[in-house]
């Protein structure tokens, strides 16, 4: 049982990389289920057993990788921690990996952009652990918008990060952490009542 | 004179017209300068005698647009100022004209990425008045980086509308304002010393 367990997993994530490199090859709206099991070396109809289909599969590719999957930081402070969260989402825009996403966006299918969209909340719902942690230690208001702020830095983030081409620097990367949180202390981050 | 300068300031807007369409309908790297001559009516040569080449023509084409040509707001207070002139790139945004930037966004010559660049600066340095009257009138403190904070109000309306595919509310508007501003009044965006 244990060994077929480790067998199982290891098909699922030899399919789930094959599925994150063909959407980066061919994008979404040629993207082959069929490429992807040959890719990974099983059987078309093993895939759509646990994939229904090529959405299910791809939603199931995204959200594996390690940007989507990984805890967020808990470093004590929440400047600390939005730095720490804010340069891991950089560092991954800035490699090459990222294109699987661009390879998603050339595409106006709209069960994709509201995958798109279902993913960027399941990532600030992870994320907002941060700013949960910060309204406990006092850091931050209560009723402080987390998805809000975290949506104004990780959005400016990705195109700071698309512009340069580069990861950003710790700098940068606290100046508008200083910010956005300046901002939320004196309440400019309250969810309206 | 009179005439004929009319006549050369109408044959320049019906140029720069059509290169806004033709980069909308092929994108930068198929656009042809001698389409644009003929969409509007001139002989190609004419063209190139103001416009030595493409880049030249596309740029003019992109500055003599509204969201770019037209003066920063000036309501007498920050917050107004901000959400309005945040609503009028919006609403550009929005709008089916915004597809050229789009056009020329697929490509990869760098040509075409510096002179987004320096549109962007362009359209900071000019936006950047809101701010510097903000610091006059005390609303401000001294020091605080116009550029910055312009950026990532403008980074997030663009980001927003273009998911929504549509203007945001004022209230939208008025609750990234409210962050940016919070922030900056409290000292987040002052330039580094």
């Amino acid at each position: 049982m244990v060994r077929t367990g480790g067998r199982s997993a290891r098909v699922v994530s030899n399919v789930l990389s094959a599925a994150v490199h063909e959407l980066t090859r061919s994008g979404y709206d040629s993207f082959r289920v069929d490429a992807v099991a040959s890719a990974a070396g099983v059987n078309k109809t093993s895939v759509y057993r646990r994939w229904p289909n090529k959405l299910a599969l791809v939603a199931a590719a995204l959200r594996a990788r390690p940007v989507m999957a990984e805890a967020p930081p808990d470093e004590g402070t929440l400047r600390g921690d939005l730095v720490l969260a804010l340069d891991r989402a950089g560092a991954y825009c800035a490699s090459i990996q990222f294109r699987d996403t661009a390879g998603l966006l050339r595409t106006s299918e709209p069960e994709v952009e509201a995958l798109l969209l279902e993913l960027r909340r399941e990532f600030y719902d992870k994320q907002s652990v941060v700013v949960g942690q910060a309204i406990k230690r006092g850091e931050l208001p209560a009723g402080t918008d987390a998805h809000f702020i975290l949506d104004v830095l990780f959005t400016q983030v990705v195109a700071l990060t698309l512009r340069a081409k580069q990861r950003l620097s710790q700098q940068t990367l606290g100046q508008l952490v200083e910010l956005v949180v300046s901002g939320a202390e004196h309440g400019g981050a309250r969810r309206p009542v």
